[in-house]
């Protein structure tokens, strides 16, 4: 009888090595193994015939990195998402990606299943579960080391007995997942969330203090909310990121210590790097404050909020993504413009921007003789913005100053009254 | 006949000289001058004396930092307060207290007006005037400033005719406004916002590249949201703030480079420095990180947003400022614990939190074997958590893999492929 | 020398008739006349040549409905906008369509100013000035009747020393607005809150208690969020609207008495008649009921609140308009399928609905034995769903059942349990 | 050996009757049986040996009337929930309060666990369970309907076969809640959304086709939020709810025909009956439209979504309910004032509302000579209010009237036009 296949989601690592022969062993699946490089720098060629070694009938390399930044990355961007404030959302924005193509793959092959390679912990497996079932729910989703229950040194053994090659730095403490836009590191010492993050959590970013003693000023050129140059150089997103993950990186920009919410309802303590992630959400904004009229730059973080929330939570293929997004993308349509940021030390400032479309307008900001401001104008709608707190003070007295704390300060000074 | 009474805030400076002559000149008023030390280091022996000096027929000074940091930084430390994320409110939040104090003399003072030095174009006009309205509606209210339409130069001529000193740096380009919570800046070279601030736009932050080689880390312990140790020594929040603005403002930490939209409708570019504000404001958001549900954590930047909005936009007298404080007053009651900042060349870091009140559980967050989280039940989460958006795609067929993007990617190493 | 041309919103009534006489008196303009049908039901002809007849130089009628159906309507229906949940935005949607005409028309006809008849405290004025300085910011805007501080009394001898009709009804206490989606209606005795409104008052509904003895269900069929047939028969949405207003307004349908809080500051009471906008509202969203997945649903309320606020405040042409629309037509894409209504005595009740994109699964649902609902999965779902507080009232104890409220009933009860 | 004691919700129907057999059966629990009255007007006497005869070793019954009215239902109107705007939270409400009394007694009795008799399909299973395990964590929870997996006519064979009393309607198609707040109702006939619902399915309130023929007026006067009286009669708040059930329920005011969104991830219609519920949360809402200012009128609803999601989601006990609940309460101080509601036929309405705490001020808001309003004041306002939008249509000129629609309509026209 002819086998039923499975696309696996492969990283090279030893899980999902492991989790090749499982999938034959447990499930009699024939496994086509699929390695996406969105940044990360992998070594394709060899995940590739690792893939085959172990005993995939098929290995899938793809270099989705254009793909990720322009399709993935970008919308985050103009969204200035941060999760919480703080996470760049980097593993949570490939995963929709990555399972994309992985059903993209099964449906090519006629695979019967898919496949990834987290645990039943963490927030990758919603967004892979969630993303596989909006993209086809026909397949079938198996999540081996979810479903294992092997321990590490089970593991180690299984894979041993199966020529399985354990990588050397099998001990290494960290759990990293990297991509264009940024590195995550969780697990071991980092568990502490006293403990500062030792020197080797870190990889993208050079340490603040070894970091150069000259600060650093870069220009990004935005065009309708998209970084389209980098000094001047025009360039590719997705190549500008790289380039920029390495300047700001080595100024030690980018380092984020963050304990943080999972969807799945614990708190887990988080080390992330994201030097050109940082760097550009800074200058996009500060471009935003100079092109995006007031009404919408005070209504668009409320949707922002919403679209890092859905992100993070695996909703990528969620209708509500979709129409979070049809706001945003209208709201770039001027943030066009060019922003100074100074780099130093781990530090990203921005110190000037320009804009054709700048709102920013020199005759009434100014103070100066040619101020253009009609400052009677305030009079009145100092008069009506005021208002319904005037009403609610008349009717209700809530506020007549009889607090002792006033008094107080008042009474003491009384001494220091000439008179 | 008897004149009739005004209370003017009182700065020392020469706007508000002039404003006490003038408003004898043009309303005939006794003028009472108030002056208070909200933390921006005033001589106040200096300034009550000059109000007598240039005409005042009473001149009050006020020490009003305790009252400041404890009933009006502190609501804003706790609702981690920034405008438009990044501004923390400096002025916006001395203002209702300024209005409050000026109020209570006018009305022990029986005083019919009071008086501001504001001009037409700012926030601090309307802050002013809509909590004089609410505190006492009966009051008159002159702006001289926004009144009597004099240019700088006019202003020094008629100061000069009514003997009051002018300042010899009368040609100083920045107009600045500083408290406690930190120090704010605007005009001159600063409304281009594409330029640099100068070193000269800066008093209380260090230029980082000028700060200490070494970084300091600082304990700073809080009781249910509030600071109450810094590195172990208690002290009270205002003498605390006074400390770290010079701990934090040594190292650069603090300065802030913002195109900020103005109630009036204006952008306007400032420059602020803010080192206490910035570095506790980190620090407590580190520690509700580790201390608040999720729930919480996810629904109080909504409430933060529409506070930042209410206080900026001069509304602190209305019930809505009283509402949004029950409920952050409510999220505060287990924000205890210490966290650990890195200050270092311009950037604070934090790097370590602990808490009693800790809801980071070390059981369910680890990947060791003393694991309890219940990788089950996470099946079933997420069977539920992506029904409403498989259902969608099911019944609409939304999200078909049939991208040209995924084809051509998938096309693209389709050779890489070993039979 | 030749005369500058002013463009005048003109109804036909007393205050922009005198208004057209008012202008060339004072401000020596040439008067166009330009009047709309926005489905108030107007006699265009009339309109027309009485505007000639008090001295326009040129008189414009416009058939608006269509337009205002598509362009204005529409994205308010597709948004559900109630302001203040209540009051459909009748004159605020009408209102830029209005200004957009005149603008085009003063740019047609090379005219230096436009002008309107709204008084200096209600809504109009703002939404009036706002759209022209969007969309021409060279006119200069006239506001005569704001600006002319005549009493009533004197309007009326002003208009019979010029020869300008004055209607017989002068002594209405109403001041009504009218068009296609619903009648507003202020003044007079509805300034008492806490009166009823008079049987006067209202114009397009019958008065519930004579309303037909017999309920009449309407079906109304959406495509993607727009109304296309009523009861079957397919028609333009201006037809539909007005045909629905006269049966439902038949049957009492469409009464709103509001108390609501104006952009000027204030707050007044208004009794609005809006029969074909409440029942379709109500049939538009029991159609969202069933076609939106929940992220959907339960985000977009927070849209629709901004985008009602949005409009009623004078912003239709601020980029947050768009940005906020871009997000409700993403969202209407599945919004299509048919609702039953029953209308009777003054209630317009949704009773079934039905959509070939209905994401109402009744395998899911059903408690019948061909459920298909995984009742396992909810275990899992329940456990990290309510961890977040587990934890929380675990480390913090704060729910611990010692209310005494809770100890007084079950103590209470001690008596009646048998041993 | 001493067997080990369960508390179990006991409603006296068959599900729960067969519950204490079989908690008994599979897991040789003691069982103590507790029925609370929350208003649906039970036999307690009834039930409570019902519960004994069928094998609970002791049966509390609890009248928790008064303690659900004013610390559940009172914090529920006061935020005037609405789940998706429809549904009053009904069942939402009595969980977190019966769960409290189950812990409360377990506590008490020295109990190790609690049960419930909810599917897995539903809300209440994860109000219930979330409840008890932020009340006490160590309690083991046990669902024996969720966990039986017993069709319909096993669980009636197994009740036979046990001495259990099978109710002679058990072929009833409906599945019933009900408490002072409403009563819910869902299944059968009702799945069919496109289905009017039959008469049947209602229970508390008259068809609005056979109620009165003539409208009737209630007065309900309100004390910082809190209904105290009922047409002038002062009243504890659960007897007024009992009242006004069958005042605004006989003149068929309170039916809702929902589909709903469920936490667990599927649409399920509901029929709910509320008529007190939907008549005070009427009379509330035009209280509050009276007497809160703008600002708090204007932000509280998207505290109230929260909280209604918060409630539905069964997080009563989280932190987030209380931080919430102390936003609206802060809200309420001034709610104070009477309320005329017209009840007809099926519909509630507000025709007058007054209170000393008006925030309506008769002469803002007059057009009549005694206009107290600052009509020069607008202009300002206006100015100000709409430069962004301004200043943005200039620099971007985003609005230029070019569309064809325009042109268009004005075109059509332009014959009309006498010269």
């Amino acid at each position: 009888m002819k086998k039923e296949k499975i696309v696996l989601a492969y990283s090279g690592g030893l899980d999902t090595s492991v989790a090749i022969k499982w999938l034959q062993d447990k499930y009699n699946f024939d496994v086509i193994a699929v390695a996406l490089d969105v940044g990360e720098g992998k070594d394709l060629e060899f995940v590739k015939n690792k893939a085959l070694d172990v005993g995939a009938i098929k290995s899938y390399v793809v270099d989705a990195k254009s793909l990720f930044a322009d399709e993935y990355v970008l919308p985050a961007l103009q969204a200035n998402l941060l999760y919480e404030s703080k996470y760049p959302l980097i593993s949570a924005l490939s995963r929709p990606l990555i399972a994309k193509v992985l059903v993209g793959i099964a449906e090519k092959e006629g695979a019967v299943a898919v496949a990834h390679g987290c645990t039943g912990k963490g927030n990758d497996q919603v967004r892979f579960d969630v993303a596989f079932t909006a993209l086809n729910p026909d397949l079938k989703i198996v999540a081996p080391v979810r479903e294992w229950a092997m321990s590490r040194d089970e593991e180690i053994a299984y894979a041993e007995e199966n020529g399985i090659p354990v990588p050397v730095d099998i001990d290494n403490p960290y759990s990293v997942d990297q991509n264009l836009w940024g590195r995550s590191n969780e697990c071991g010492i980092l568990e502490d969330p006293w403990a500062e993050a030792p020197k080797g959590a870190y990889d993208l970013t050079t340490d603040p203090v070894d970091a150069p003693d000259k600060p650093q000023v870069v220009q990004i050129t935005f065009e309708q909310g998209k970084p389209v140059s980098l000094d001047g150089e025009a360039m590719e997103f997705s190549q500008l990121i790289l380039k920029l993950n390495q300047i700001a990186g080595k100024h030690g920009v980018g380092r984020i210590d963050h304990v943080e919410n999972r969807l799945v309802g614990i708190k887990s303590r988080e080390i992330y790097e994201a030097p050109a992630a940082l760097t550009l959400i800074s200058a996009h904004q500060e471009l935003e404050a100079l092109t995006l009229p007031r009404e919408v730059a005070q209504f668009k973080p409320t949707v922002e909020q919403k679209l890092a929330q859905t992100v993070y939570d695996g909703l990528w293929y969620s209708p509500l993504t979709k129409a979070l997004q049809a706001f945003i993308e209208q709201t770039q349509t001027h943030v066009s413009g060019t922003v100074k940021v100074k780099l130093y030390k781990g530090h990203a400032q921005v110190i000037g921007r320009e804009s054709a479309q700048s709102l920013y307008d020199f005759d009434l900001a100014t103070y100066k003789p040619e101020d253009s401001f009609d400052h009677e104008a305030a009079l009145g709608f100092i008069k009506l913005w005021g208002l319904p707190t005037k009403v609610h003070a008349a009717v209700n007295q809530t506020n007549a100053v009889t607090d002792e704390a006033i008094e107080n300060v008042v009474v003491d000074v009384k001494e220091a009254v000439k008179q």
